[in-house]
């Protein structure tokens, strides 16, 4: 009977971890959409169709090399298969399918790499943003994911973890992670032809498609309860549930918290009721609360989403400023809040502290940053990344793809 | 070992709280969809503005002020946080996460009010509905919850459940609640401008997107099962189990009848397959089934999903001749079919009823109509609730946003 | 105590089996915005109110009459009831709730019609296709589902299973026999006006709306991990919950290997990165893995998956050379490529042979083409299939539905 409960247990925890990865799988359906309606309908199937195969090449290169990487003690060689009976070479018993964990892990990767897509829409090549898809995934991610979920050491003997670093859900292993990525490949790439005058002020470039922009934030929202609730990594006892269910409602708090502080900021600053500075603001939030929410109470979490949403608003101004040019506003959404996140993690959590958090932040932020840029130069030097003058004035989704998005819609453009 | 066995069974409790709580929040987004598919272009971006704003400030409010107003028993002061632990003053032991409780109960609030938000389409001031909002999500919807959900007497020393009134997942106390608030707002604003001729005829103002609006229909189908679902409010049981099961199965045999007997209603009245019909009569449908979907047999759920789906094709041509202009029927697809929810109650469970589901029906809708009322009465005299004539022709998402839903497009109108 | 766990067990696999079909469900939603996506703007409603009625069709004829032909042993008369308590007549205890398996059932009927919808879109008569679906759903399916899932025998005294035919979740079952259907109906009624020309050269017509068609890939392939999931048909165990994630995980794995493919062969056919190929492809690995998910690695699973991918464009651009035109490549994805993933299931499965996979797919395939093309034939001879060339011109949303798609937008065509 011991062994019954033990496999209601393991059964349990399983489902649970497969519940939550479907739900971060349908977050890469939710950036597509994001994306789909943030940039212009001439560059609608290009940026579709790079959000399909990132998601892909993810799972796939870290099926193949990352997952090993990441988690070495889960068994030197993928290639020979995680089974329901576990990782060769994996040094534990497990309490839930291995491969429910390889499952949800790899969801994860595909996320980071979503990030990248949005702030380097409309100019960068196609095939270029896959190769440098295959880096990221199998690569550059695995080996930071590596240092404080894996628990090899970075510095000398030391992991993330060891130095005081916290990160539940990824704000930083994640979020922060692709915004560097992104921040790489947009300083590489120059901003969109006709984005900034030659006086330095900013045109603003709306999205072809505002429902299925909001589509893609409530896609994304709905997919972050699988990522911050399967971040507890189980459920099946009662200190578990509750950890997963405080974690649902601050998740939730936080986004609302983020989407009425960004409403308002943008009130205040513009006269006007922005819905993507709203959409933003509850990404924000949502970023804010993932490198700790389990400790918040709701209003705390609601608060710290709110402060993402305000500064979400003025990241985006202040890049634009900066003539740094992301369409959809990623570096600004997932890195400055992301570092936000990382840094608010101590006010809940006895277990971390600034310190930790700033060094893990710049840690992680180096090397996925340096990594980025040097894939990036490097593809640059062989094949190029940005499309012509006049692919990128006719839109690139004939050029790269072939088929326009809206073929039967007359643009005004 | 008895220990373990209730352990798992919180965990189990809990975790089914949390997926169900999740597809609930879901049907937020299939509002927003549905709504945007169905009003014209020029105002697709504020009802999603305001679709996005009432979700996060309707989750805000009912953790500072409203989840204690409807269950004051699980504790006073919800500003002291809901924490995995139980929420300060809770009177009995948990057998789930409280924080899942309140996820799943914040996410129904949201509910009833983007029932609201569609009736006053393409002409209320967007601030002023939010200001609404706060009211019905802060005050309104909790009191009339408190009354049959939260256990407290609302006539002298009666329960609404102590007359008789039933209401299993809400047909009264979420759908018609919304619904009655929406007719106090329809009344005050009036029809749009070119809705209704001088002779009385009515102008048909057909809906931007319909494929939007299919989704947003399919959206809301599939977030009903959490709805419903989870409103059995425990699983961990063979009966419960079951309960849960036959939920499910009615949900969806509702939504189908209700979708099937709309579409040929339509068809005989207007001799075409009408899918705006269709889709109404499938959430009609789903709206009849809520009161109680544990005791029908799933034909018997079909049948009554049927005539909800034939009463919401009568239902909105009424309301047009009434000239109460309704953009996407959700007058008569949450008020009128969720009474009709309440009547059926009776028929399969004899916990309840008919005088006891009209008691319940009157006084939820007396309550939140004459509250609704006075509350947009009063948001009127402060700052006007509609906008101006020029603002409704241009169309107001330039004046209420800033930003068009689909700037590209050319529009025919 | 024993009693307690059994319980637990009961309701774990019983919300397993619903959280599966909520997800089974949510592939409606798919089908209908891939096949919106697909079509032209002047044919979007039609398609769409095609797709919602289906659903509602099938899971109203499956209650009535389907399952009790499918699993004769469950009861034999429906229309008593599906109770929490089990279905009349059942002849073993229940282990998990009776109505949660004919939830998950349901569903997948839904899934066999959805492809037809497809492959016959821009020209079938709306009322005539309802008809065809109440003798597929009601008839044709549950038939042949019979054969291998309900143990009943087809040839003599044996069951497809007792000859080595093997179809874990459907491959054949559901996806070979949906394209089956849709092939007899496409051969009945001819390809679309203008798509091939006098010298037989193809004509393209891209779809109207490729974020749309994008979201609907995106839906099925979340949807997948119910359908291929919940197929394990338990989870309450280490074996089962290991079989359960080894389905997630390869199913996500197949769709990746297919959209990698599909867009790689594209691009060295035609030059350019096809979106609607590589969304395709993904479809094609999901359908191709669907008849053994559980046996192999992630690597042969990505694998089986890329042969898919390669399969399906060949398929395409054989299928467009025969003339047989199918505007959303529906055959090719469910019919062509599930008997791939039929043909797979030895390579892996030692319960299965190759013998018994080809006499499981040619009597699938006969009897289905078979009793469809009577069925379409009938209907042809009593009320005709195909609009007039003159509505097939002006679209058919105007003729069937009285109703545009986007009435506002202005259209290039």
């Amino acid at each position: 009977m011991e062994n019954q409960i033990f496999e209601l247990s393991y059964a349990l925890d399983t489902f649970y971890f497969l519940v939550c990865g479907a739900l971060v799988m349908w977050m890469a359906a939710g950036f597509a959409m994001l994306e789909a309606g943030l940039v212009r309908s001439k560059n609608t199937t290009e940026i579709l169709t790079k959000n399909v195969a990132l998601f892909a090449i993810a799972c796939t290169m870290y099926m193949v090399v990352g997952y090993s990487i990441m988690y070495p003690s889960l068994g030197a060689s993928l290639l020979a298969g995680i089974t329901g009976d576990g990782v060769t070479g994996a040094e534990e018993a497990a309490t839930y399918a291995p491969s429910a964990d390889f499952f949800f892990q790899v969801v994860f990767v595909a996320t980071a790499m979503s990030i990248v897509s949005g702030a380097v829409a409309e100019r960068m090549k196609l095939w270029s943003f896959l190769i440098f898809a295959v880096v990221m995934t199998g690569f550059i991610y695995p080996m930071e994911g590596n240092w404080t979920w894996g628990g090899d050491p970075v510095f000398g003997m030391y992991t993330l973890g060891d130095l005081g670093f916290s990160d539940f859900a990824g704000s930083g292993i994640v979020h922060m992670a692709g915004a560097a990525a992104a921040l790489a490949g947009v300083l590489l790439l120059g901003a969109r032809k006709g984005k900034y005058r030659a006086d330095g002020s900013v045109v603003a470039i709306p999205g072809a498609n505002l429902p299925m922009a909001t589509l893609g934030t409530f896609i994304l929202w709905m997919g972050w309860f699988g990522f911050n609730g399967g971040s507890v990594l189980a459920t099946a006892s009662v200190e578990n549930a509750n950890a997963v269910a405080v974690v649902f409602m601050n998740t939730n708090a936080a986004a609302c918290g983020g989407l009425v502080a960004a409403l308002l900021t943008a009130r205040m600053l513009f006269g006007k009721a922005d819905l993507t500075m709203a959409l933003n603001g509850a990404l924000a939030g949502l970023v804010a609360i993932t490198a700790e929410p389990s400790t918040p109470t709701p209003l705390m979490a609601t608060l710290f989403g709110a402060v993402g949403g305000v500064l979400v608003v003025f990241s985006i101004i202040t890049l634009d400023k900066l003539k740094i040019d992301d369409p959809v506003g990623a570096i600004s959404v997932h890195g400055v809040v992301g570092l936000l996140g990382l840094l608010l993690v101590p006010v809940t959590n006895d277990g971390s502290s600034f310190s930790g958090q700033l060094i893990g932040a710049a840690t992680i932020f180096g090397w996925v940053f340096v990594t980025s840029f040097i894939a990036f130069f490097a593809i640059k030097a062989v094949m190029g990344i940005r499309v012509t003058e006049e692919e990128e004035y006719e839109g690139v989704d004939l050029s790269e793809c072939g088929l326009e998005a809206y073929p039967e819609f007359v643009s005004a453009k």
